[in-house]
């Protein structure tokens, strides 16, 4: 690790086309005279020290310097100053817009650079944008737009700063960070001007950059569609952890081979049992593993010697349980390595793939429908009560592969998140992480992805960050940058299971919107105005919808009612009853080449039972438009409609404001997808 | 209206002891030297016109002045300027931290007063809070913590200033304000020191200020408490509103006589119907009318002679649909006013009272649990499908009142608001709002409530104020000043109908937290990272546990596994089963007394059905600590232990995060209550 001065920081800015006020180093008084009078008067001089970080702090900056006598002044000065190496002396800059641009390491990223309005009102106000290094000309773009003190830069009373120059700046550093080996630079002042700009001061520490291991592509193909799978710790005791993962794969219909294993038992739910894996008569792709931490080791051996493909390690009782079971944890994953079996968890209820009824979790589960969502877990109970909330509350969600992690000793989430994205089942993938072992890999291949990834990440303040420590062992990413990274790879960050699984149903179910109109329809005044809310503060537009639209939709509006974007439907539906109402209303809208979208908001009264309208829904897919419906009122009506809805292809949400926040984060998406 | 010029604001605003660059205004260059010598060099000359607002934007501040000469030269410069009137003279400021203080009228609530940094940076950035006027100390000093810049305030690098004369400034404001009429005022900038403070800049506007009709405490008993009701407008019809009032006030069991009105019908529902009002041979409380707008007058007029109470306008029809509906509405206010009845609605499902089955709604609604959170809603259908949710979905919330406000032509929300903070059968109030006419009241009511209010404000947008300005025919105040007025009178805000259901039971079922100190316990680690997020976001504090709460939990805890906060019970569960895990760890964090209040997660497992832990509800309740529920897992198990939990006093959640957000809101309404 070195620190560079500033005259050798910005020595190197110059090499790479950057433009700065440019230091000459002075050993002494004569030496800085003379640079002045090369400069031109006036001139600033500066301390120059390795060690002293923030220089006007300790008096290290004089400004103005106006004739030969003042340098010698100066010098004088500066050079008694604790620490000093020399002094550099730069001419005086005309003063522009201070901004900041910085670059640092992070531990699960790599190299991150920052930009902000300079000064202290900015440091204490953190008006910053953040990327990952390399950035495209489209990051640097974004980051530079989107703080709020862009405003100044586009033009703003008397400032006004070449934003196009400042992009070019951004993309410069991908170079000189990486031929550089920079792993810290604050540039800091730099005064952007209406055309072009100039480094005013500069820092930087040269050393080792981190390094990732790069991703390549492996098969977890066979770990998914095992031919055959040995349950070790299988058991015959109704709803013991080996008990349920048998009943769990007849349950969901395994088209497999399924051979449980335990020393003291003939058959476990019909399947014929044996010893030890080693007494199948028959290869094994998949070992599920439910014995006790203490006996896994010994069981991943024979699993070595059965020329096992992947093991699921269902057990707890390693790392997250302290040194004994780390141990355990480490002769696991020798064996593993040198076996070539890929493992996942352990501490995890594992996998299930619904294309093959393939499911590893101990806990009893309900069926989930098949679909095209993937989801991947850093939880070992996610196929535990999570998903048994999803099929009983949302039985109408399909999803096609779901992960749990656990511990993650071996397959990582970004293993897995590249598998989902090649498999052809798999539409959307939602993923909840609590930190990245890679981010660099994941954020790598997130950005390379074709299909909308959705991300629920907690361990996000100081003590969720404890908590994820105590109990996975892994390290939390810094939740700005996984924030910034997030926007850089276009992925979708939600903050909570519900809006998870309210997201990806969403990209599962319909298509992208291809522009930010959107049209709404609630049977409530109230409905309409909260909806208009939630588009105004997702960043979408509420559809000025043609002359044509409108008089379609007054054929069924009482002539007192004015027809408009949100259309409060309720007076039509008292005049021409609710299906004349909704269908016209939708077709028309949904016609309106002014309309991206459309959310649909309907009730279950008490006369009813359902939803109070059946729509062609073949019809309304043909507008090749994204529809979401809202449905409200009575708890069994409201499910009713929403698993009838939602099985015909149209996601349905409990209310309008969650509708058009899910809308709002899909278009999002869409946008930026292009 | 009346500009003031600055040298004119600085002399008031030191009549009331604010510290000012005090400005001398000359006519004559004569008269500005002689100025200038009395202040002492050097000054600064500024631009005198009541018609320029930016005057460092057309060259009118001239800094640094330093001798007669310069001042002859300044004061001619300056007199040049279009529309000046004369020129200030003023002693040159030292310069300190840069703060704007701004006071303007807001249309629903009056006097509002900004605080803020100044400058451009802030300008663009802005970071500033606002109050109503006027301001109480704690106010004050609030105002000038919430901004982030606060931190330069309080000590930063070079900076820091005097916060104490920055509050007593502000507090001065109210008697400037009221005393010398003022509706807009800008000092900006305010120099901040370490000591002191003095204002550079100032300008004013003299008028008349907002007035808002006076409080007065009005009896709305009757119209709760009704002993006899006409509907007018009844039906036979299985399923028209006028049915479906009757049978809503026969399956309430509504504790009063009640007569149908309906020419062509003898009997509905039992009930003998009367061909109009003042055939019924009874005095009549309230009267419900279901007749067309335009019948409305005329049934307002029988009622008049009848000399009911109060009536509650199901009717839509009126200002909501134009001009005819306006002239209606008008005549029934008219007949209203004359005769002493007051209104709900029109365009209204109207009342509910639980206490005595009064109901007045045209949708079918199923039974309300009885219980202590009144509501005041600004849409005519809160009795419709949202109830019709909350009764089926929640049935275990209860509710003391409910009223759906409507188009508000006589009774308001604040009078309402006022009526339920006197009822002793209402502990806490939830509001929906989207415009107020008369925003001042509702704000003195609130600021003095001695019960918590929540509410939820749509129309925050522009686009939402479109939408409600079409249907309520009422007019949005700005969101900013909604929010600070919230903040101001302790309302808790909140943003959707689901959160004002879950903050209002929080504060119906259980004691207000006496600090911040939360534990958790969740069956997860996954659980407890997002918990302990949540407690971060929400500004709360994980509780440090004592030594012996940390003993009496490990008597239930396997050795490998750390007793912690939050606390994965997992692991306890597993060694010595849900119930012995539950109760031992709830009992030992509600002594602990570092712990104010607690969290606890359950699943509702495939084997269980409902929870997984009964406890003992009274003994739990005895420690006097606010207790909230998770539970998650199978859709009916979830339902089931919901509702059981919630008829014992305890509020259930979906998840951690919601959990924590509530009693996040409920923590900041305590903390400010004392």
């Amino acid at each position: 690790m070195k620190f560079l001065m500033e005259n050798e920081v910005k020595d190197i800015l110059e090499d790479y086309g950057i433009k700065t006020a440019k230091c000459l180093f002075a050993r002494d008084e004569d030496e800085a005279v003379e640079y002045a009078k090369q400069i031109g008067y006036p001139v600033v001089m500066k301390v120059a020290s390795r060690k002293i970080i923030h220089k006007s702090d300790v008096g290290g900056v004089l400004l103005n310097l106006n004739s030969e006598e003042e340098v010698r002044q100066g010098f004088r000065k500066l050079i008694s100053i604790k620490d000093v190496e020399g002094v550099n002396v730069q001419p005086a800059l005309k003063k522009g817009i201070e901004v900041i641009v910085g670059v640092s390491e992070n531990e699960q990223f790599g190299s991150v650079v920052m930009f902000g309005l300079g000064g202290v009102f900015v440091e204490v106000l953190k008006d910053v944008s953040m990327r990952l290094l390399p950035l495209s000309r489209k990051d640097a773009e974004e980051m530079v737009k989107e703080i709020k003190g862009y405003r100044l830069l586009e033009g703003y009373r008397n400032y006004k700063g070449d934003v196009k120059a400042l992009v070019d700046l951004l993309l410069k550093l991908n170079d000189v960070v990486e031929e550089q080996n920079i792993i810290e630079m604050d540039l800091n002042p730099i005064f952007v001007y209406e055309d072009g700009y100039a480094v005013a001061d500069a820092r930087a520490v040269v050393g080792k950059r981190r390094e990732f291991d790069r991703v390549t592509k492996k098969d977890l193909h066979r770990l998914f569609y095992p031919e055959s799978v040995a349950i070790i710790g299988a058991s015959r005791t109704v709803g013991k952890p080996g008990y349920n993962i048998v009943w769990n794969l007849k349950q969901h219909g395994f088209r497999g081979r399924i051979y449980p294993v335990n020393p003291n038992a003939d058959k476990i739910l019909d399947y014929k049992c044996y010893p030890s894996i080693l007494d199948i008569p028959d290869e094994i792709d998949m070992a599920i593993i439910a014995v006790p931490a203490k006996l896994v080791p010994q069981v991943m051996e024979q699993c070595a010697e059965k020329h096992v493909k992947g093991a699921v390690i269902v057990s707890s009782g390693f790392s997250e349980e302290g040194e004994i079971g780390a141990e355990y944890e480490r002769r696991v994953l020798e064996i593993a390595k040198s076996s070539g079996i890929r493992i996942f968890g352990p501490n995890t209820t594992g996998v299930l793939n619904t294309d093959n009824g393939f499911i590893t979790t101990f806990a009893k589960m309900p069926i989930i429908k098949v679909g095209d969502i993937g989801i991947v877990a850093q939880t070992g109970l996610f196929l535990g009560i999570i998903m048994a909330h999803v099929a009983t509350s949302h039985p109408s969600i399909g999803f096609s592969k779901i992960v749990g992690m656990g511990n993650k000793i071996d397959v990582e989430d970004y293993e897995v998140l590249d598998f989902l994205l090649d498999d052809e089942k798999t539409k959307v993938i939602g993923m909840y992480i609590e930190g990245l072992k890679n981010g660099r890999s994941f954020y790598e291949i997130s950005r390379e992805a074709e299909k909308p990834i959705v991300v629920f990440k907690s361990g996000r303040s100081d003590y969720g960050k404890k908590a994820a420590m105590s109990h996975t062992a892994s390290i939390c990413g810094d939740d700005e940058v996984f924030s910034a990274m997030c926007k850089q790879a276009n992925i979708t960050r939600v903050y909570s299971f519900e809006e998870m699984f309210n997201v990806t149903k969403a990209f599962s179910l319909q298509p992208l919107p291809s522009g930010d109109n959107v049209a709404l329809i609630h049977y409530t005044g109230s409905g309409c105005v909260q909806g208009a809310d939630a588009i105004y503060f997702n960043n979408l537009k509420l559809a000025e919808l043609s002359e044509e639209t409108v008089k379609k939709i007054e054929e069924v509006t009482p002539e007192w009612h004015r027809v408009n974007n949100p259309l409060d439907i309720w007076p039509m539906v008292e005049y021409y009853g609710p299906y004349r109402a909704y269908d016209t209303a939708i077709n028309a809208l949904l016609s309106d080449e002014n309309v991206d979208s459309l959310v649909v908001a309907m009730w279950a009264g008490i006369d009813i039972g359902g939803s109070i309208y059946n729509p062609d829904f073949k019809k309304i897919k043909e507008y090749g438009k994204p529809v979401y419906f809202v449905a409200e009122g009575l708890r069994e009506g409201v499910f009713e409609t929403k698993n009838r809805y939602e099985f015909n292809g149209f996601p349905v949400y409990p209310d309008i404001i969650t509708a058009v926040n899910v809308l709002g984060k899909v278009s999002r998406y869409a946008r930026r997808w292009d």
